[in-house]
């Protein structure tokens, strides 16, 4: 068993006076703001994967750590022992929940019998883990991109044997999510994209994933999973155009296959940047058309072209995301996962631990800030009054399809119409917003 | 009247042995290309305002032309100097269209009254020169972002008299497209869009960015306007973020005001590549969507991140749109539009000419080696060839939803599917590409 | 004369504990911070050209303010009531500086003549509302770029003639702003760059602009200016590429002409970041180099490829930079200039005072927070240990120079060295900075 | 002995009339341009890494390549293997250089004194393998970022130790470069730059890079290395900032260090588009500086914000290039090196020879647009006439140092200067490079 943490402990809620290193200074899980505890507002899940079992190779170099279970040995025995390490350490940041793709779990195997008979015995230790540590599952996905099989794309693969060999991945990890009680499945389309169009059948692919969606829900209902479907929006990398670019791509495409009501979407903060968008445009149109799911909460570099999957450290950038998530009702079935990669140089054990304390803090401090921002209503009620024009007779007249193109011309002739322009004071709402920030 | 082309002579082709820098070396107009003239493939467009409202002032300094029309004087007088000479470039550079919005060819005047008068009278004017020329209006339009009161946006503005003047000037900005025999009406959301997300509500923007389209679409109809009414994606710029910021985004919201049947998209080249795409890639997501209207033909500069509208002169950009396009059908109301802006420092009346000339012969460059690649049918057959297993029994059975996740993994397992990764081959049909275009 | 911040009165400090939304949260100007007061850290600066001669027009639009000095107008009238517009508003804000371009100031007339005129009567003008007010002046330059001439350049530019007009202009504007008391004189490369390589001589422009910078540099010398002469890094905008991209690129530049020790860098925050920098990046290089001299504090849209200019808004960017210039000494004859633009949207009167206090209260908070960090040492001392092995005999020996490659080498395989790689610590690190932020 | 590329065949030159996908149709090895053979101009080289050493693997994704000698077995029977076909592909290829990392193509083994035997040996396989091909060494450098001990850099590491084995690694693989009859030697920082200011001692590693150089410099007189030394500029990637960013950047560090004369750089065009240039303008910048040594050929997409090492392909973006390459004399020791990498998907080895061929042939139809265009000598007559005014004696007075700002600001005001401007004529360029690109 791996005792790699052994001689980290749990990590408590010290408050801002303390100055040990290894404790939260802002989030204290029973804390109540707005009427919830803050781990009932953040719902914190750290993931499998970033945390263990990548290396901290990248594509100029080898690895930089020393985990035990990426030592050679037998692969069942080296999933066990990452599972060890893996439930230790969720435990010790006292996140509630963690995140897994099938294969991060269990080992792949060297046929598509071993695959489903390596998920069957995981999938009983996890459990068993879960009920130890009293640990739950945010959500599962199925890694359908790091093979060499997937290449040119899992569900938008030429090869419909290839969707075939995605589609049982994508079986057995929603069984498997359902079984271990995960409370979302998420839908991330690493390859299903293209690398140059000069290949590619764009509607065909479209056809493709549209059919696949549609049995992802299908199944989602007929096996009673009563979790959130999230697909997380990217617009490029591993491929050079990913068909999820951001979240109002998405939603043409749901609209398009009518899964508009079925799924949700699971924006990274990085993927937003990526898309060019800021963090707060991603979400605020995801809730704006409905489809707002959970969070990667991992942030990029502003000026480097990839995914860093940085941990968040912006409380800045954060606080009016928090402000519009609380005013839209918070997280149902989403929550903020990591989906965060320590930095290739950060090699030790207690390096872990510096990463998802600032995350969390960072996370804490700005629901803490935003909810001061929403008890005082200030941007809402100066959104109100920007408006207020749209809740007159005529405004409501106009939308309501009460007027034509051409009555509405007549109206504004024969008024004589000559609307001034009025400041939009961006300055002063971005000096309330600091205000919060900083008291 | 202008006669600020005078020593200019209408541009004549005269073929690749011309060393003439004033004649064509490529468009030649009556030349037949897979069953159709050069002149009917491409469709050439002119603008009046970069060409004829613009003084080359950036936003570090003032204007660098000096244009007879722009001078001080009585307004009226001014417009149709400026017609004159509008009408002498486009029926020199032999581009049998030309584009406007209204407020390029009137002048807005202090009152919506006196805008909607001017507009009477100029629309006569037009209608004159039309019929002296021959010239054809490939498409007009409303500038709804230039004017102080549409600094908040026109149909997304939070001030509905604001959203009914702008409908004033779409509604007689349409009837002037109508009666003038423009094949096409196009919607560019200049402001549409927003600075900062603190003093917007997206959703409220959106219903009433619906509202006036669909207002829009109800009016072509009552008038029988038989064009095409497009919208041109554009991510940025005025605004910090457009709501038509990409053809994949116009889509969902097409979707969403049931109007995906009714308006198409006019792709902008320097606007797909500052939304992040390539040319090609807007171009192929707009028919795989059928979507693709009309082309605005001016590209941008690499490393700039703003429009700088420079005329087309890449051909090995354009071969592989040109194919697409040509494979889609052809343009049908559409065609190519030069949105396009002189240089600053290019402040000469020859520079007109070189510039359009330049552009002109890249895309009829570009229309050959386009045709000699359709005839080869070398790209086409490679696809058809990648994608032939959806064309089996089984793929096709998977499209059409015989299978359910859990069949189909069934299957997979069962069959113990291992599908082999086959080669992309993209170089291969890159110098395919290069080969039609270098001969 | 104007009245045009005529209700609005002086902006003072106080406090956290105060919701006037006009009045100084943060910045205290006399408190006193690691042995200096604020003001005498921060060197407040305002500017004249984006405050009073802008208009609120962008390059889809027209103007959006209404500025009673840029209403038609005797211009030296006009150039006056601005001049106390300007005064009032700087005195109003608690700026101690104030910075200008020569045609902010006085009008550039019909001839060269003129202009030399114009600018004697304004010296004037301005020199009385220095001694009326106590208004200092941080930095005056030329406005060698917006006139038609320079389209193709100032020093650079093909013609010589326009070199000389550049020189006029720039001998004006140093002998006022010596004559003024001005503590910088600032060179901003509008047009120095190309458009295009196809018309450009690289080394021919670089020449005439390294004899254009030795000019500036005798002339200082011969008139007995004391204060320092900065170039500002940009990287394009308004040109494709300009010769000061970033700070690297300034240092090479003033190596080859003997400079190195005669010119320091004005930073721009928004300049840094179009330059793919972060501001952090250009301070630290700048101070590295030797060169750090004064800083131009408006940020960029990290979304959007042009200077909009902003006000700063953000404590955590600035934190870690008010660290680094504390620790170098802070600013000698340099300071913070608001080279910011009002949003085009900020029309009112009212916007100027939201704008500057919010960036002089983010300002002043991140000096406190830098001061906190400084006097923990922590940063510093976090880095002299990871470096502690250049302080050693064999470290300082190698630097030194007492060892060949062959010599190194030798050494490193006879003592079979096996370094072993140490963590970065970078999550660690962040969560100290956030420490002192948020306390 | 592998025979990996058995069936394939030594690639011919057939031209343009040939529709064989596997011959060259433009790059014809003896052909004369300008008084040279294409091969003479050109000096094609190919990569040992990218080609022999990379196994398709991603940051998301394993290998898609199978490749023998990546497969299980003894190291140096595996560098004998992967030797034997590098040298196949290479002479079927048709390139008469090759290019490589010291650990491409010996096992870095297990401690330093492994790594020097191993060189031993394989420098002997080499050298062997030349002699039997003729394939000459193009250049030869260190691969100083790739192992773990690496991860903060190389000569920049904060351990002196590390700096060492780097020494050792640049010791050996100069001296092996020197034996091979090597014709350049390359420095790539690929880790010398840093990931976070926070642990960053900008100056000091400036000192420790500059004292590396400096060393290396040394070793080649003291070795008679006859080759040109080179730095490859790259912005960023691994590390978040390199520095060694541009050549603009590295110019100033070779200033700093006395080294301006010692060194070149090395282009790469995907480095130049990452660092926000165009490929022209870094090669134009090396030229005007006295930099210009050699060019990695390999492209980005401009689309994706990291290192593709894309194949060249764009006629149009080479043909300015190679004009300008022409112009300062064509390359000395340098030449155009392949540090391309195959498309993931592309994994046939029938692949290497599309990719290789695609490019040699578009770098070859470049040579030639570009001599058509320097026998027509157009753009330099073009500029010459445009700087003309600086060979009057004015112009040269001024740059001649026989002006002050004082008196020439007097000859401006009493000639009464009013300099007119100048069409800058960029569209006529434009056209004028398209027409010798289309004939």
């Amino acid at each position: 068993m791996s005792n790699y943490f052994g001689d980290l402990k749990k990590v408590v809620f010290e408050g801002t006076q303390s100055t040990n290193p290894l404790a939260f200074r802002h989030y204290d899980a029973k804390k109540v703001i707005l009427g919830k505890t803050m781990a009932e507002h953040l719902r914190f899940s750290a993931c499998y994967w970033h945390n263990f079992c990548w290396n901290g190779y990248d594509i100029f170099g080898a690895g930089t750590f020393d985990r035990p279970w990426q030592r050679p040995g037998n692969e069942m025995d080296m999933a066990k022992m990452k599972a060890d390490a893996a439930f230790d350490l969720f435990t010790k940041l006292g996140v509630n929940y963690y995140s897994f793709h099938d294969i991060d779990v269990a080992p792949q195997g060297n046929s598509i019998k071993e695959y489903v008979e390596n998920m069957k015995v995981m999938m009983d230790v996890l459990g068993k883990k879960q009920d130890e540590t009293g640990m739950k599952l945010m959500w599962g996905t199925a890694n359908a991109f790091s093979h060499a099989r997937y290449m040119s794309g899992a569900g938008s693969n030429p090869d419909p044997e290839v969707f075939a060999y995605a589609a049982t991945q994508v079986f057995t990890a929603m069984n498997a999510t359902h079984a271990l009680g995960g409370e979302n499945y998420v839908l991330w389309g690493g390859r299903e994209g293209y690398e140059t169009l000069l290949n590619t059948d764009l509607r065909q692919e479209r056809e493709q994933l549209g059919r696949f969606f549609q049995m992802v829900v299908e199944h989602k209902h007929k096996i009673g999973f009563k979790g959130t479907i999230l697909i997380e929006p990217k617009p490029a990398e591993p491929t050079k155009h990913q068909y999820d670019y951001d979240t109002a791509t998405v939603y043409g495409f749901l609209k398009q296959f009518g899964l508009e009501n079925e799924i949700k979407v699971n924006i990274e903060v990085n993927h937003a940047t990526l898309a060019g968008h800021s963090f707060h445009h991603e979400i605020a149109t995801a809730i704006s058309l409905g489809l707002f799911g959970s969070i990667d909460a991992n942030r990029g570099d502003a000026q480097l072209g990839w995914d860093t999957d940085q941990f968040p450290n912006s409380v800045e950038e954060w606080t009016p995301v928090m402000h519009d998530i609380l005013k839209a009702g918070g997280f149902t079935t989403g929550g903020l996962m990591f989906d965060t990669k320590l930095r290739r140089q950060s090699i030790d054990p207690i390096d872990f631990f510096h990463a998802h304390i600032g995350g969390m803090d960072t996370c804490a401090l700005a629901l803490e800030k935003a909810a001061s921002l929403i008890e005082s209503d200030e941007l809402s009620k100066s959104i109100a009054k920007r408006y207020a024009g749209w809740s007159t007779d005529f405004g409501k007249d106009v939308l309501a399809g009460n007027f034509s193109l051409e009555s509405l011309a007549k109206h504004a002739i024969s008024k004589e119409l000559d609307p001034k322009h009025v400041s939009g004071a961006q300055e002063r709402l971005e000096n309330v917003i600091n205000r919060h920030i900083y008291g």
